[in-house]
C-alpha cells in the first residue's frame, strides 16, 4: 500500500524527507565508502555526524553554554534511575509531581535511591488536570523537583514551566521536546527519549547543567555517570551510532521547517483542529481540562464504546493507523507530533466527522 | 567513491545484501504503510519482526528451551553492572578471568557490587596469551565465573569453552558471537553487543538460563532486571526497534550463508590467510601466541613504526579502511567479522605484500 498517516504514540511517524535521505545514504554516506551504521564511532566520518548532532540540538533548543548535552541509551526509563543516582549529591530526598503513568514510573524507581516526596498529584481526577502549582508541597531539603512535561497516555501537558520554589528543576520531556520553545536555563536537567519528536527509538537526550554533575557516588558505574559520559562525549562505550545519525537528520529537517518556534505554531493549529472537532461532537469526548490538554497526544473516547472496533477498522480503511488508545485508559488516541503533517490531522478530522454522521 | 573494505573493530562492516534490503524497505516495510522505525513496538507489524528475530537467533545458536533471549540497550558495558546485580543471588563474590581490556572493564564494574575474585590473568604477558585453565583459582563460594571469549584490542580468543569447575559460566561474546558454534547449555549467561557480528550498535543480546533470573534484589530497577525484561519480551520500555529489525536482517543473511557452522569455516579461512602472511613477513608481526589468536581481530605491528602512516595512507588509497590499531596498543588491526568477505581479506593481503615489497 502507499504510506499511511500513522498516529502512533511512539515510536511514531517520521518526516518523509528524513526517510528519503536515509534511504539515499544507506549504502554510502557522503564520500565515505560506507554506511553510517558501519562507521567506527571514533572515526573521522562519524565525528562529523556527532558534532553536527550536538550543534544542531544546541541551536534549536538554545542550550546555554554551561549545559552538557548527552546522547545515551536505555530510554527515559533508564533515566528514572540515573537521575537520583547522579543528582542526589548527598541528599536523601527528591520531590516528584504525579500527573500520570510516566510520572508514576519515575517516582517508583526514584524510591530505590531516596525518599521520593510526592509534591502534588492529580491521581484523584484520574489525571485529567495538573495540580495548581501554588499548592505543591516542596521540601527545601530535597535535591530536586521532578515533573513530566507531557503525559502521553492521559494527554495532559504543562503549558508553562512551573515555579520550582528554589529547587533544581528536572523534567521528563520525552513526548513534547522540540514541539515548543523551552527556557533551558530554568532547569537543572531535562531528558527525553527520541522516539516521539526526534527520531527512531534508541537514544535518550539528557541536557544537564555543569555544576550538577560530578557528584555521583563512586559506586555508580561510569556508563551511568553523567560526568563520565560528558567527559567522553557520550562515547564511554559504543553509542547507537545510526540512531544518532537519524536524530541528526530530524534536527536538520526541523531547522528547515523554521525551528521550534515555527513548529509550535503548526502544533497549535493541528491540535486545535482536533480538539475543536471533539468538543463540537456528540460522539467523541476528551476528558482533560482545557488548559492542560496536550498538543501532542489527543486521547478521546467514543461515548458508545461498541463503536470502538468499527471506528478503528474504518479508520484503517481510510489510511489512518495506530489510533487505539493505551490499554490502561481505553478509547482512542491520536498522537500528532512534529512530523505529523497538518494534512494528516485534517484527514483524521474529516474521517471522524464522516464516521459520526454515519453512526 | 565506491564502497570500501572496512576493517573497523565495531561498529563494523555489514553485509551489502542487508543494507540493500534496509534501503528498499526504508519508506515502507512489506505492506504496512510505514517504515519499521515508525512502528509502535507493541503493534501487529513490529510483533512479526520481534518474533522472527528471537526465533532466528534461537535457531542459529541452538538456544535450549530453558534459556531466555533478551534484546536490551546500553551495550556490553551496561551488562558489566547488570550481571552482578542479577546473578549474585545473595552471594558476595564472583570470579573473573582477565585476558585484556574488556575483561578489565567487566572486573572494575563488578567491584561495585561484590568482591571480584581474579581467577587468572594474562596481564604479565601483555595479554598475548590465555592462562592455562588448569591453574585458574576458582572460589567455590562465587556466584559465577566470567570470561571474555574474544578480546578485540589484543586479538586473543578462547578456542574452546573453559571448564568452570562447577561455577555458573558467564561470557562476554560481543566480538565473536555467531562466528563459530557454541554450546549454550554450558553457560549460565552469555551476552554481546550487536555492533560486530550482528548488526548496527544499539542492541545487547543476553541469553540466560531460566533458573538464574528472578533473584535480583528489589532495589534493582525493573529495566535492569532480567526477570522483568524477560516477562515483558524485552519491551519493559520502548526498545531500539529499528536496530532489532536490522539485527534480524543480519540473522536472515547468516542463515542464507549456511548458518554458524558454515560461517566458521569461512572465518577460519579468512584469518588463516592473514596470519600466514604476517608470519611469513619480515615487516609485519603479531605478538599473540598461536593457539590463542583471534579469528575476528588480527592486530599486527610494522617492525619499523615510521612506516605506520605511509601504510595507512596507502591502504586507504587502495580502498582498505579503518586499519589503525587501538590507541592503547598501537600498530594496526584488521577486524574481519562475519560480514567481511574473503575478497576483502585477499585484497588486504595483496596490499600488505605489495607494501612490504616496496618499503
Amino acid at each position: 500500500m502507499s504510506r499511511v498517516y500513522n498516529f502512533s504514540a511512539g515510536p511514531s511517524a517520521l518526516p518523509e524527507e528524513v526517510l528519503n535521505q536515509a534511504r539515499e545514504e544507506m549504502l554510502e554516506w557522503r564520500d565515505s565508502g560506507m554506511s553510517v551504521m558501519e562507521m567506527s564511532h571514533r572515526g573521522k566520518f562519524f565525528s562529523i555526524i556527532a558534532d553536527e548532532l550536538e550543534q544542531d540540538l544546541r541551536e534549536l533548543m538554545a542550550v546555554p553554554e554551561n549545559y552538557k548535552v548527552l546522547f545515551l541509551q536505555g530510554g527515559a526509563t533508564a533515566q528514572f534511575s540515573m537521575i537520583p543516582q547522579n543528582l542526589l549529591r548527598g541528599k536523601t530526598k527528591a520531590c516528584y509531581v504525579n500527573t500520570g503513568a510516566w510520572s508514576e514510573k519515575a517516582i517508583k524507581d526514584a524510591g530505590n535511591y531516596c525518599e521520593a516526596v510526592l509534591s502534588a498529584s492529580s491521581e484523584d481526577t484520574r489525571f485529567t488536570t495538573i495540580p495548581d502549582v501554588a499548592g505543591w508541597r516542596v521540601d527545601p531539603d530535597a535535591a530536586y523537583l521532578h515533573y513530566t512535561s507531557n503525559e502521553t497516555i492521559h494527554g495532559v501537558e504543562f503549558q508553562s514551566i512551573p515555579d520550582s520554589k528554589g529547587l533544581t528543576l528536572v523534567s521528563d520531556m520525552s513526548s513534547n521536546i522540540l514541539s515548543r520553545p523551552v527556557d533551558i536555563g530554568k532547569f537543572g536537567l531535562i531528558y527525553a527519549g527520541t522516539q516521539k519528536n526526534m527520531g527512531p527509538a534508541g537514544v535518550t537526550v539528557v541536557i544537564v547543567r555543569d555544576d550538577l554533575i560530578g557528584h555521583a557516588p563512586k559506586s555508580v558505574p561510569q556508563v551511568f555517570n553523567y560526568a563520565d559520559q560528558a567527559k567522553n562525549g557520550s562515547m564511554l562505550n559504543t553509542p547507537a551510532t545510526y540512531n544518532w545519525y537519524l536524530v541528526g537528520l530530524v534536527l536538520k529537517w526541523l531547522k528547515a521547517q523554521g525551528g521550534v518556534a515555527a513548529i509550535e505554531q503548526r502544533n497549535i493549529a493541528k491540535s486545535r483542529l482536533l480538539y475543536d472537532l471533539v468538543d463540537k461532537s456528540s460522539l467523541y469526548r476528551n476528558p482533560v481540562e482545557v488548559p492542560y490538554r496536550s498538543r501532542m497526544n489527543v486521547p478521546f473516547i467514543l461515548v458508545d464504546d461498541a463503536l470502538d472496533k468499527p471506528f478503528l477498522a474504518a479508520a484503517e480503511a481510510n489510511g489512518l493507523f495506530e489510533l487505539k488508545g493505551h490499554r490502561s485508559v481505553g478509547g482512542m488516541r491520536a498522537s500528532i507530533y512534529n512530523a505529523m503533517p497538518e494534512a494528516g490531522v485534517k484527514a483524521l478530522c474529516e474521517f471522524m466527522a464522516e464516521f459520526e454522521r454515519t453512526h
